[in-house]
């Protein structure tokens, strides 16, 4: 693990400095230190991406290698370090101590269009749209909503915009998705988990936005989707634990047993 | 598939007995026809339960024979057929006409107890206790919880109890438990879904009662919950389909393409 690409959100140009100064103190060949990614990068070892979720989702897509996610303030869930913990993952490069989370994409497509997503692929009405009638099929069943769309989400998009709507939490190695509707008329509010073994078919009665990780990539009344080949990798140090992150971003419980055990 | 046993519930025995004589006019073996179970039946092909999910899920683990559900009035989701479908239900049975959907039962246990269910574990305070401190654990992970209890079911329960909380939908094939908070402190409300490889730990800080499938097996603050080998064989028609139950029993959308297709 010798040469590293850094990635940073425009606003944190400053630390990205500092995490290069301190990379190259450390002899280490910093290849590229960069806030905008126009094509595939590649010879790196490991990219660093300095920001949040956000900052991740939209570039991870065009790397080649294992990334690692520093963020400001509080873990996101895809961040493996705050960006005050440089000295603790200076100490971890040198050991090469990490271990690998392996997430998969989705892969989203009719005749237009064969995109990847690693959260979510999400229908939606424009705002000046009618509810739509939408169809969610797969070999084992099929779903009908009237709302103003649905979600299908991997388990790392299940903490995303799937759990504003009312989902459950899916841990990152449950071999699911999660359908969630948007907005559904007639209380059918639930969250559907299916095996991501099922190839799901969405159809609506006329064309609505279709937005994946949080980017239009145009409008659609078709589209399938079904578990990718792709994965992204995403080093963690080796005291990580998906449930911290949960714990730490939802206030999801404390420990009230640290008293009594 | 010959010799076959029918169990009812109580106040559904002239149905019963309707099946019986019908049964023994097509030339089938009824070996037993009983309101109450009270040991292992055996030495049957397939055992009749008419009643609804309940009498199911009371009957189903002393059962040793694939089992086929009838219930009046509208299908629960272990039901196959409504006690209705007479005639159909006699024509699949001479051609021996179903698919086997088998459901995994989980085990629960700790130093006194050894017991299994089919829909969900629920560990929960009784009326005047306070609320209880509840670790949930696994090698992935660990949630507190401040509530009034929590409830670990298989796919098959979550469509039961924990659906009433909030819970999602699983299919029977999604290889996860669901974990849902009863009535938890601090909005740590939503279902958490882990891979049924899992071996959950449930430790309280007092004794609260544990109730599997809806029985009261004792007081506890620790417990353990794993996937157990033993399987339930439920057999329905043909063209059973999953969804159809939710959408049935839950208003879970209705078809509003049939005009436009």
């Amino acid at each position: 693990m010798k040469t590293i690409g850094i990635i940073y959100k425009p606003n944190l140009e400053k630390i990205a400095k500092i995490f290069e100064e301190r990379l190259k103190k450390e002899r280490f060949l910093v290849k590229f230190v960069t806030s905008t990614i126009s094509s595939t990068f590649n010879g790196v070892d490991v990219s660093l991406i300095i920001g949040g979720d956000g900052t991740i989702l939209k570039t991870v897509k065009k790397l080649n290698s294992p990334i690692i996610g520093f963020k400001g303030g509080r873990l996101g869930f895809l961040s493996s370090y705050t960006t005050k913990d440089l000295d603790k993952f200076i100490k971890d490069l040198k050991e090469n101590s990490f271990v690998e989370d392996r997430r998969s994409l989705l892969k989203v497509y009719n005749k237009h269009i064969e995109k990847y997503c690693l959260n979510d692929a999400v229908a939606m009405k424009e705002p000046a749209q009618k509810m739509v009638d939408i169809s969610v099929s797969f070999k084992d069943g099929e779903f009908y909503f009237h709302a103003d769309g649905v979600i299908v989400s991997t388990p790392t998009g299940s903490t995303a915009y799937a759990l504003s709507l009312g989902g459950s939490i899916l841990l990152p190695n449950v071999n699911a998705f999660e359908i969630t509707p948007i907005a559904p008329q007639f209380l059918a509010t639930r969250s559907v988990i299916v095996p991501d073994t099922e190839e799901i078919s969405v159809k609506t009665n006329y064309k609505i936005l279709l937005i994946l990780d949080g980017e239009i990539v145009g409008n659609f009344d078709f589209f399938k989707i079904k578990k990718s080949d792709k994965q992204i990798v995403l080093l963690r140090p080796k005291d990580y634990d998906f449930s911290k992150s949960i714990k730490e971003k939802m206030g999801y419980g404390k420990n009230f047993f640290t008293q009594v055990r």
